[in-house]
This record gives C-alpha cells, structure tokens and sequence, in this order.
C-alpha cells in the first residue's frame, strides 16, 4: 500500500513486514507481568532505554554474577503443540540456575524474543511464563527486547535468548576450590529433559519412531509425548537459597545442562578429583522412550539423565541439606561421593557411574 | 551414521545435527578475545557456570543499570556481504549506548548467538567484533550462549542478541527530570542507519530500486550499498564519559534507536517539554537513498537520520559540553532547544522539525 503523502510509489516500515503498534501493543500488555516481579532494589521510574536496580545493601562486597542462554529446540516441540505459556520458564531456569551455582541470589532478567512476524497473543503468553518464573526465583523482569525480524523465521516461529544477574558477597562465593574427597553428591531431579538435546530427542521420537506429540505410548503413564517433552525446566532458586539459609557451607554446585552429568559435574571440582555415582535412580520416562535408540554413553553425555541440580558438601553436612531439602517437598538423591582421581583423567571420565 | 555398541539403528546427538565438538572449539576459539575485554573487576578464575564481575568500589550507592537488543535485519546484509566482522560492534552499539544513557559506566556484556548449524569461523569473526567493541567501550565480554538449533535458521543464517550491564551511583543518575525550557540539544552523527530500520532499508533498496549490495549509486560517493549499508553502529561510551569526566551537568541523554528523534527524544523530557529542532545536518547519503522512496514523516520515525546519540545541558554548559567532544575529534551538532509545550501533546509531536 502506497502511502498518497509520499513519494511516487512509496513504501512504509508496516509494508516491509515490522509492524510499531503491534509491538507497542505487546509493550502495554507485558507491563503488568514485570511489575508483579519487581522487588525492592528496582527503579521503578526512571530509565526511559534501560532497567535499573541497585545492588542489594545487606550484601557485603558484592560481586555479580551472570549467564545467558537459550532452550535450544524445545521451541520446535512449543511451536508443535502450541505449548507457549512454560517455555518462558524453561528460559528463566536455564539461566538462573547456571547463576545460583556461585551461591549468588538472582537478582534480575532480560529476555530476547525474536520471530519473524510479530504474534502479540504468542509473544505475550511466553513473556507472561517468563515472568512467573522470574517470580518464583525471586528475581525481577527487568527489560526485554522483541525483535520483528522478516524473513528470518518460518512462519509461527520464534527463538528466545535469556539474561540473568545475581549478586553475592564476595567471601561466600561457591566456587568449589574446597572440594575433598569423601564429600557427599546430593542430586535434585529434574522434570524431564528440562532444555537441552531436544534436537536428538525429536529425531527418535518423531523420524525414527514416527510418534506424533499427541501420541500417549505405553512407557509415559497416560501422558502425550508432547506434555512428557514440554515439562519445563526445573527451577532450583529456592532450593540453594534453603540450603544456604540453614547455614550448609555447601562447597559446589552444578546445574546439570548440556553435557548431563559427565559435562557438567567436573566444571566446578578441583583437578584430581571426581565423582562416583552410587545410586541408580529414577530416569524420567520420556527419557527411557528416547534410550531406546541412543547409546548409553551417548545419553549420558546428553540428557540430565533424570538429575537436574547437584551440592557438594560434606558427609557431615548431608544430611542438614536433605533436611532444607525435604522441608521444600524434595526427595533428594544420594548421588555418590567425591574420589580422588589422577588429575590426567580425561575430563568426562571423572565422572564414573555405577 | 548408526553408532557400532549402540541399540540397533541407535543415533548419535551429531546425527540430530549438533556437534559439541564445533562447539568447544569455537570456545576455545573466543576465550582470547574475551581476556582482552577485562576490567579490574572480573573474576577471572570462577564461574564454571557463569561470569563474575566485582561492583566497582569507587561507585557510591551502586545501581545497576542493562539493557537488551538485537540488531534486526541488519543481519540479513551482513549474511549477503559476509561481513560478519563489524555486526558485533551493531550489537555492542544497540545495548550499550541504551545503558549509557542513565550515566552508568558500561560493566559488562554477553552475547546469544543463535543459528542452524555452527559455522565456527564465522561465529568466531562476529564474537571478535563484539569484543572490539567491548574493549572500545570500556566493559568486559563476561559470557555467552552459542545455540546451535537445526531447523531454526536458514543455511548461513543467525540471530544475536545482547546483553549490557553499567554502573551507576544513585545521586548521579541522569534521568531527565531536571530537564527545563531553553536547555540546548547537542547531537553526535550517526554512522548511517546504524541497526534500525533496515527492513524498510532492505525492501526500498534491493526490491524495489533493484540494487545489489556490491552496486556503486552516485549519491554514495564511491561507497557499496553493502558498504554503506553495513557502517557499524557508532560507540558513544567515550563520548558520554568524556562530556561527564568534564564535570557537565548532564540533564538528560537520548539513543537515537528505533523510532528515531520523534520516538527517543520524549522518553527522556518531562511531560510538557518537547525539543525545537534548529540545525538542519547532513544526513547519511544511505538515507537519502533510502528517501526517494519513502515519505518524510515515515523517514523520521523509523531511522535516526544522521544523529546517532543526543545530550540536554543548560545553555551554559552547551560550550563546555562541545569542547569535551571536539577533543575526541567529534563535531557536535547544535540540534535546537528544549520548549515548552502543552501536556497533552501527543508523544512523536513533540519533537518540532525546522
């Protein structure tokens, strides 16, 4: 459409696909979810480009902490089941989670929406996820950037990237130097696959076994495979702050992600120490279902294997953080224990299961 | 490629069409360019998870300032050029001129990098730039996300988005609220579009005029339309601490992003002020390229027309302002003046074009 003011033939911002008010629109009505998620430190009225929030007074020497990720192809399963209202918590999860490893408090949040032509219905109902989450993590929803991008997504698409900050006085910094063998590994399980290796999973379910998300095969009790791959990711914010809070000098923690538990176990052990895995538990069953055509190994590298957060504190403490943990509604999981190792041994080898 | 110890037909995370290895590499890849990005206050050797950044000791009751962007369709040019080594520094540009915009100090910055499948050297040449740009503005690239997805980008494709954090202390948050008839506006030049607009950009220039990126119009002076079109989105980190560190008395400060002058001078003024424009400037020849296909009301309010980032000061300290950016070899543009207007002034009206 022509605009008749213009010049001979001329073009509008709304004729080359990005359309102001419909992002304006979804301004308006997000506004109501960051506001529910705000906390003290934020500055309500002022910054006009950006978020603003002070650091926490009762924090001594604070240093901040910080991740950004996304949910990878989780999005493929939203977009196939229409699933839009937990993918914003899949995203607050994996980034908050990553950040309370260091012991720090979540503090705030930023989200990326980015498709192709703006769905203001879609777009608010992922925000509106985005912000119960940040709610239940204790952190506030502090900015966001949607983002119209024509011809850069299939139709009905759209990818999310998350941003969170968390602060922590610099002398209880969880960084896992104290680590020592005879420490104990206490797991928290997670819901699923939480958000990652959803491109391998999609591969067996859907091509090679040709299940369709609506489908409700044997193994997943009366669930369609679409539900068992859309539970959202845990989010373990209240756990760590439990635990810490009951005074547990807890000397690691690990958000097991990409990687599983070989991956992501190490990253926060000193050289010449591992972990070995005692307990078998409970594999989620949409997990089970994809077993069936991954190896072993390969899914162990892959999937959290049913386990989604992991402390390492010391025997003497372990049972005071299944304490904190019981009092949330947690069954813990005895995972193992730390053991020494040659510092050569090949980084994902330092995990040994059982 | 069936795996041989595996379940009959079993596929591997590869198979799906993610390869960690391509991820690790491109990790090993980036670190030098993030170690050259440091600040005193990283924490260097923490952080499996995440990033960890001190608060800067010599900020008084510190407040947290972020902001989150992308940089649009600007991409789509850099895919048809393969100029990937600049649209890092869109990206740094678009976050952190926002955060400045509070008079916080950049801190730091993580990056989300999202595409189909991984292309190291590409991702490596795109996360140079956004260091560069870092390290020009003074913040630490703290962390990032690559995000390999297949089946959510076309081949050769991605998205980016970023994430900026400043510093401020409290008493010195420029907000706009002091704002006052007869204050001047002093403008920087934009580079050309920067990173806004560029779908309107794309649409005129290569559909609808049928130009190719490597084609030479007159008006552009020699340059590419890739070239012109791909002029990285100007820094003014230096620049606002310059005009600070001169001991101005900053009122309020405008990145001139999406929404142009009439869209992002408002946001800072308080209600019933507007901004009288004087100065007419040269636009970016881009633009006027751009122009004979798109009406002048259009034009205002998509792209910022030449000004990339604006400061309200007192008319007595307009000289002063303007001596500390002639030292960084700027020419400040005297835009116009701040006047009053009624209240009910609709939004966009308020800033008066000559």
């Amino acid at each position: 459409m022509a605009s008749p003011s213009g010049p001979k033939g001329s073009i509008s911002y709304r004729d080359a696909g990005v359309d102001i008010d419909a992002g304006d629109d979804l301004v308006e009505r997000i506004k109501p979810f960051a506001k529910m998620t705000r906390i003290p430190e934020v500055l309500a009225d002022v910054g006009g480009f950006a978020g603003l929030c002070a650091v926490p007074k009762d924090v001594e020497d604070p240093v901040l902490v910080s991740g950004t990720d996304g949910v990878g192809t989780k999005l493929k399963v939203a977009f196939e089941t229409g699933a839009h209202d937990t993918i914003g918590s899949d995203l607050v999860g994996m980034c908050v989670n990553d950040v309370i490893t260091t012991g720090a408090r979540p503090l705030f949040f930023l989200d990326y929406f980015g498709t192709g032509k703006l769905d203001v219905g879609t777009a608010e109902r992922v925000v509106r996820g985005i912000a119960e989450a940040c709610r239940e993590s204790g952190c506030a929803l502090l900015g966001g950037e949607t983002a119209e991008l024509p011809g850069m997504y299939a139709p009905g698409e759209y990818d999310l990237a998350g941003f969170a900050v968390g602060v922590v006085a610099r002398s209880k910094i969880v960084d896992g130097k104290r680590v020592a063998a005879g420490d104990k590994v206490v797991g928290l399980r997670s819901s699923g696959l939480h958000s990652n290796g959803y491109s391998l999973a999609r591969r067996v379910l859907f091509d090679e076994m040709k299940l369709a998300p609506g489908d409700k095969p044997a193994g997943l009790e009366g669930r369609t495979v679409g539900e068992a791959l859309m539970a959202p990711t845990r989010l373990y914010a209240r756990h760590v702050q439990a635990v810490l809070s009951a005074g547990v000098d807890v000397r690691a923690m690990s958000h097991i992600t990409g990687g599983g538990l070989p991956g992501n176990l190490p990253r926060v052990l000193p050289d010449g120490l591992g972990v070995r895995l005692g307990a078998r538990w409970k594999r989620p069953a949409i997990l089970e279902l994809v077993a069936e055509r991954v190896e072993e190994h390969e899914l162990r590298r892959v999937f959290n294997l049913g386990v989604g957060y992991v402390f390492v504190v010391t025997a003497e403490e372990e049972e005071r953080t299944n304490e904190a943990l019981r009092a949330l509604g947690e069954e813990p999981i005895a995972l193992g224990e730390i053991v020494a190792m040659p510092p050569e041994t090949d980084f994902e080898a330092r995990v040994v299961f059982p």
